[in-house]
């Protein structure tokens, strides 16, 4: 078996690095705050003091960090994965993170003969406990395909989208799709509200033909019962967003649909809703009311 | 078996009819240009010279007509149906138009002891032609139960929404949701183009999980290979989507995503791509990049 460094626990991290145990996997982990490697330990897995400790002694290792500075700091920074990496080695960034940043990092790898894969996640931290992730990777088949064990460890559908990079860039427009999607929900749920209508009825009514989307049929009665309790986060959702809105500046490309969704989550989190699910969208857009 | 009148043999009116005939019905229709009526008549149908004169012989009266003039046109014009009409028939509309005329037709209608259902579809020419129509109902339940089996020869799933108007109100939902969803759609795949990423592999690696939706799924890859053959055609969607903004006018209510696609309908409209079907968004977007 080969043994796999894992670098970031956080609310995603921990239990992929957990089922990676599971699976049989022999796993060396690292943190910034320490304690959460205590649980890592408990179920057979090893800690390390520094990303570049958890290099030395691994034949692949993730990071499952925040945003793309974080990535570049465990991967690039002092006491690196970089500076302990073993030749033939491979990454695997699980992070969302820029896909130009991605790049930057792949080819800096490649200089030291490392391959890397971007490998982002869609899911949730349900999805992280139960293994049943989507899985989007960018790199080379054949680095995929040596490491595929190891990704459904942690995930149930593992699509190889193209070179490195094309995996943050799938995971970017599926962060479209959500979030234009659930403006779609909000805005009919509102018209319905508005109309005296029982917006209950018209989402049964109308989830099953082309107006059907998972948005509608799952977040469409939260915002209808006024229920905001987060299934995916406003503030983390911003996070990718802002990602989005840089990656297209990059290429000159106006996304005026996703940049005004953007704006609305601003105003949930101007009003302190920064911690309420995605559905809290709803609110902002009764607020133009 | 009740005698069926109707109004409108139009691209939805027509099979429509021809599925009433099937289920055994007595038909009498008219319609403007005589020669649609033809088809009904060696279906086993019968003509009428106008309007009145359907309701003149009909139990339940059936309008399938553009807008909402038309609609006024048909029931309460020179030799309309009202003044033909049989005190406890019913006045069943099954065009998609304005939710405060259909609520003035009704309260004109009651005046004579008729009763009207606003039963506005979607499901398109497939639909009317297989006879598995989503069919929106505002008005009685108990007239609904009393035309249920006539909408059954129509349709498939037939769900009442509520009182006079909340039928075409559902409507109007549905069609916000589907524009504002195919946005989505059309930023994502755009996104994925500019990015170089392979469209295709996107929306498959997407669409099932809480990105997906029908217009994700089905318009998606009409998008990414530019195949702009109707589905739903644009000129059709931008008259429901000018119901749905005047709505919202009466209700002072700000829409801005489905306002913005609108918006983006007319770029397509008057770049003389009307008449093709709602994935042709897609220009839209992509002629402001």
């Amino acid at each position: 078996m080969e043994k796999i460094g894992f670098v970031g626990l956080g609310i995603m991290g921990k239990p992929m690095a957990l089922n990676l145990l599971k699976a049989g996997f022999e796993v060396i982990a690292f943190n910034r705050t320490k304690e959460k490697v205590e649980e890592i330990i408990k179920a057979g897995g090893k800690a390390a003091n520094t990303p570049k400790e958890v290099a030395e002694s691994s034949d692949i290792i993730i990071t499952m960090v925040s945003d793309s500075p974080d990535v570049k700091d465990v991967i690039l920074g002092e006491d690196g994965i970089i500076f302990g990496i073993i030749e033939g080695s491979v990454v695997i960034d699980m992070s969302t993170i820029s896909p130009s940043v991605t790049r930057n990092i792949a080819e800096k790898l490649k200089e030291k003969n490392v391959e890397m894969l971007d490998a982002p996640v869609s899911g949730g931290d349900v999805g992280a406990i139960n293994a049943t992730l989507s899985i989007m990777v960018g790199g080379n088949l054949s680095t995929l395909e040596r490491c595929r064990k190891v990704l459904e460890a942690m995930g149930k559908t593992i699509t190889h989208c193209g070179t490195n990079g094309m995996g943050q860039t799938t995971k970017l427009c599926n962060q479209i799709l959500v979030s234009v999607t659930n403006m779609a929900v909000a805005e009919a749920v509102l018209f319905a509200q508005k109309s005296g209508l029982e917006a209950h009825t018209m989402v049964e009514a109308t989830k099953g033909g082309a107006a059907g989307s998972w948005q509608l049929a799952n977040l469409g009665p939260k915002m209808v019962n006024e229920d905001y309790a987060p299934g995916f986060m406003i503030d983390l959702q911003q996070k990718d967003l802002r990602l989005v809105i840089e990656a297209a500046e990059e290429m000159h490309l106006p996304l005026p649909a996703l940049t005004y969704v953007h704006q609305l989550y601003k105003s949930n989190q101007a009003n302190g809703e920064g911690r309420e699910g995605t559905q809290a969208l709803y609110k902002s857009v009764k607020r133009l009311a």
